[in-house]
């Protein structure tokens, strides 16, 4: 694995130094780069419910560190109320974002490891607490640069990239999952250039994706969402990679509102489109698309933006945060064990098989 | 021609009521309504060159009323000097908006009948300008009628339209061209729904559009650019018309970024996808798409929002204004003088030959 420091200006999402954990906070970007030494476990439910640490992965390895800071000045506690106070912060953590998979799966596997620890005293229950949360946090950075390996050869010299919202750095805690393969070329002295789509509502791409893409120094251009299909047909794009929030067993797969236009597009023009993930994200019990539920959020982040209404009062909005992808539209799924081919039914479920005999 | 009101609660884009030009200030929607009686000239001027009247259409008709303003006070001038007059503030007029051919064509046909007045003194002169520029009024709303009419039976009943930027009432002083269809099927009684693009980066769509829909009391729903893919996934969507800035001879046409986008999508759902547009709009002397030249208009519109900076300082952005969707995903142009179909080159050319006889 290569560790040469990618960004030298942009700070690490989340850094764990001598017992403190440290946020850069994603909510005041790129404006400004605020990092926060997280006090206490109640700062650390608010960190992740405010959105100031987003993205799965970068969720899971924050509720984990979490859970140190909450136990972090209860070392001289007595053993048996030590594991009853984890259990108990660990419950309230989870409630910060009740529909994001990797935080409960973040702090069940810490009390999962907690319990097998068969610890005489607290300390150094908090010290295996302490080794389980850096080992998540070092397989999060090695599941990236997996992708980023796989991926890494898709780019070629001059090509164009587009990628949708922020499946980045600053969603991961190493290269992001559908920037993995950029970052991966780019350090590897690659010279290509990357689109990134604004992303409405939320303006991720714009915020997040297009300022961490400009803080490594790849060659990066914003566009709005309804600029891709044109900026296909004048040739520009290559090659898409998009992130992926679940992937069912048939290779659908839900992303970020507008993901499905631009496979759509890509399809039309010709243009392989790849979804980056690590493995994880396959959910094998759902079968196709049509199973996984769509959150419709706010109509409010459509009719206002920044603070300020910008449709008619009274207005009616439909505000779906995600869409499906059918896997007839996708070139294969890049993750940390290879990359995915159709048919999907068939090498989606031997991926599991691979990564259950190697665990 | 039905002439029932359409809107009661929405002004008219344009009103000559005796002497005077009123014009809805469109800067101000949605959130306010604001009529301004324009003063002079100066003021006509300035309210083509801040887009307070826009839209094609709307604009040959307020240049027209503009230059009976511009000579409203001079009536009592020897007629030579009135004609001198007249002939200078066209002039000044059409450097409101250089690129919008419609304000030159309004002028342009004002002198003309002008100069085949013979009019012995300038009240005289001034009334045959008034009448002519009338004309020119009523013909606008015509051929949005013509619009409606030939379009209507495409929309069926609970059927869902999309539409995109503001092809709408506001862009003319009638029934819009993309809206002519929707407003005569829900004047019909036709029970339908109507999904609104927002149109990013000016947001017209949520502006303009949805607002004129919603003051007319037609169900319409604003959507973000990107969800509309997601919609037509879901069988909500039944027709798709959208406006255009130009046609070439061979029925590629250049509107609105963001059309390309939603003709691939509703071809690949197999979804009809029809432009509306007066004849004018038809540009024989353009062989194809590839020959319309496409303005990129202001980094800052994608960077910023509201006034509000969106991105990270310094940047890289894309901004084209249009683009240009190929005439094979189109299913019809829909004019004043009927539906005209595939393939376009000879129907559209046929188009302008029962147009030239009839004229």
């Amino acid at each position: 694995m290569v560790s040469q420091p990618l960004f030298t200006t942009l700070a690490p999402t989340i850094e764990w130094r001598a017992g403190d954990l440290l946020l850069l906070d994603q909510t005041r970007l790129p404006h400004e780069m605020v990092v926060e030494n997280v006090a206490d476990v109640a700062a650390v439910w608010r960190a992740i419910r405010e959105l100031r640490v987003r993205g799965a992965p970068a969720i899971g390895v924050a509720a984990a560190y979490g859970l140190c800071i909450a136990m972090r000045d209860s070392t001289a506690l007595p053993i048996a109320q030590f594991r009853a106070e984890l259990e108990r912060h660990a419950n309230w953590l989870e409630t910060a974002r009740p529909t994001a998979v990797n935080l409960s799966w973040g702090l069940r596997r810490m009390l999962r490891h907690a319990r097998a620890t068969d610890a005489k005293d607290a300390a150094t229950l908090y010290e295996a607490l302490v080794d389980e949360a850096m080992r998540i946090h070092a397989e999060d950075r090695a599941l990236c640069e997996g992708i980023g390996e796989h991926g890494m050869p898709l780019i070629a010299q001059d090509c164009g990239v587009l990628t949708h919202c922020n499946a980045g750095a600053l969603a991961t805690t190493g290269l992001g999952t559908a920037t993995a393969p950029i970052y991966a070329a780019h350090r590897a002295g690659v010279a290509f250039r990357v689109y990134a789509d604004e992303t409405r509502p939320l303006l991720q791409g714009a915020r997040l994706t297009a300022f961490e893409l400009q803080q490594a120094g790849v060659d990066v251009t914003l566009i709005m969402d309804s600029a891709a299909a044109s900026i296909m047909s004048q040739g520009l794009i290559d090659l898409v990679i998009v992130g992926t929030d679940r992937v069912a067993a048939n290779g659908d797969f839900a992303n970020k509102i507008g993901t499905l236009g631009l496979a759509i597009a890509a399809n039309h023009y010709g243009i392989p489109f790849y979804v980056a993930c690590p493995s994880s994200t396959l959910d094998l019990e759902t079968p196709a698309g049509a199973r996984i539920e769509i959150e419709e959020r706010d109509a409010e982040e459509v009719t206002h933006l920044a603070g300020q209404r910008i449709a008619p009062d009274g207005m009616k909005a439909r505000n779906p945060a995600f869409d499906v992808t059918p896997h007839a539209l996708v070139t294969g799924f890049i993750t940390e064990l290879g990359i995915v081919r159709a048919p999907f039914e068939r090498s989606l479920r031997s991926l599991f098989a691979t990564e259950g005999s190697a665990a």
